[in-house]
């Protein structure tokens, strides 16, 4: 096999919350011992996720956000907890839920796009709340970091919000190490739910189509995006999605790449399509606004140096990849 | 844009479940005015869904699957409904879910791998019900009415199995013409659920790594699989999946193309990757064997000369064709 043939791989290893260096030693979930003497280790850390956000070390040099195990217990324990993996030196790495009351909202920041909370551990002013996509976006730990971070409030938002059965409406318990839920009542079994959602780039010729909802930053335009629904492959939803909300036809799709997106559980299938008509035509629910725009349009977007001050999307986002790597000639060769 | 970049697309088109010829008009599914409205229309028709298979005309030349409203009625009514969409002349199609009682079970034919059952409807020996995977195997309707067969099997399943609010246990309702469910108690909005699995053929030169599960048919070796988790790219769920199921080790992933899964709600991303390890260790829970077959083999298996009898997935699924495609070539360029 050529190294042409696979080309286009592996880019997803660049992007916010890939790249988690665990082993999920997903055969070892149903030997509760193992996992328990796991969990005993010396070596042993958590992720602490508290109302949806993880909790870091304030104003440290480095802020690793993996607490040995005695942390959690001093901050009153864990609700609930999941076996993330194993690291390179065989350390497990685990995500704990903490109770709300655990910690205390100072301020609501949320701008509609961004859901910001100040949010503090009372007595603790070694220790912070901070929302994922502010880490994300400011870096304030490492890109493993932040990948285990993803995986960690990816699954404790599934286990809060996933307590009963859909198929019968009873409590459900925890089981395999924090990767199924069981029904006692139904005797249904119940899975970590992970959202395809297919987010692209309508190309045609030099220009391309971005669009901006009302809850973006003021003049951000970025991909567009939605769920892909059952019954359709991620070209059919490509297709959909794009003519939905912009009323462009497209015909080839071509996938890009992908990215975890933990807000709260999507898969980002990343892809760049072929648009077959011009005319755009807004839905109006999911866009304000979308347009063509040309490679050196978006350039400048990029350098912020747009006319009209139009921004592109952060690069943790993988709809600014996606756009880049067009920018920067795919689809031009 | 060149063709060139766009030369691996589209060709998820010719796969089972893919190519529904519906429009989804998913901007409508608000209205409920004009959804009823629809229902109204002396054209729409409706797949029927009991017991988790399809209903279909019995021994008729043409297996439509789709009938018209009053053959519903005729069946003791839907217990649910959902619009799948407009056909190309605008008449509605719904999924329409019987009540378990309104069809009677004569035969288990469960193989362990087909879930077959003789299903008739009682006092209308001009319908039976055929299992979704045996319609396929055996073509018994168009390309097209498969896809919608399988869009109508994974929404009514879903509803099916989720008529309770997973966040707080209470009932939940129907609504947006059966794209969503809601939750009066706590006000949680549920949407149908798409699980993302990757399918993947790992190479190694002239070489492909297949597996086969103790449930399936005698002598069949399919490419490996397994669902994708949080936090993790399509491309980390393809090297975790083959390592944890084989023992073999894989860098660069290339994606191929996608298919629904409705059994009960997958989409199947199909991909290659490059095999850097040889030493095959199988894990035993998944795989009963797995092993390396060079490209004379596999073409072998596909013309059914094999001599050792081994045979390769049918064309309905995405594996048959991810397989054909690099036994063909690809990857060798």
């Amino acid at each position: 096999m050529k190294d042409a043939f696979f080309k286009t791989a592996a880019r997803s290893l660049s992007f916010g919350f890939s790249g988690a260096p665990l082993d999920r030693i997903s055969d070892k979930r149903e030997d509760s011992g193992f996992v328990a003497a796991l969990r005993e280790r010396s070596d042993a850390r958590m992720a602490l996720i508290a109302r949806d956000m993880p909790i870091l070390p304030r104003g440290a040099a480095s802020r690793d956000p993996l607490f040995p195990l005695s942390a959690v217990a001093a901050l009153g324990g864990a609700r609930f907890e999941a076996l993330l993996g194993i690291d390179s030196r065989g350390a497990p790495v685990f995500a704990a839920s903490l109770a709300d009351g655990a910690v205390e909202e100072l301020a609501d920041l949320s701008d509609g796009f961004l859901d910001r909370r100040m949010l503090i551990v009372p007595g603790r002013d070694d220790l912070e709340l901070v929302d994922l996509r502010t880490i994300a976006v400011q870096g304030l730990v490492s890109a493993e970091a932040l990948a285990i971070l993803g995986q960690a409030k990816a699954i404790v938002h599934w286990h809060a919000h996933h307590g009963y059965c859909a198929n019968c409406g009873a409590p459900t318990r925890i089981a395999a190490a924090g990767w199924r839920r069981e029904c006692d009542a139904c005797k249904a079994q119940h899975f970590p739910r992970t959202d395809p959602v297919v987010i692209m780039l309508a190309v045609d010729g030099d220009r391309c189509l971005l669009g901006r909802q009302a809850r973006f930053p003021k003049g951000m335009y970025s991909c567009l995006a939605g769920f892909v629904e059952p019954g359709e492959t991620i070209e059919e939803a490509v297709r959909r999605e794009v003519h939905e909300e912009s009323g462009i036809d497209c015909g080839e799709v071509l996938y890009f790449a992908s990215q975890p997106w933990p807000f709260p559980s999507s898969l980002m299938i990343g892809c760049l399509a072929q648009a077959n008509s011009r005319g755009i035509k807004i839905d109006g629910n999911e866009l304000e606004d979308a347009r063509w725009f040309d490679r050196a349009e978006v350039t400048a977007m990029f350098e912020k140096r747009h006319p009209q001050r139009l921004s592109a999307p952060n690069p943790m986002a993988i709809a600014h990849h996606i756009l880049r790597g067009w920018a920067e000639g795919a689809g031009s060769a």
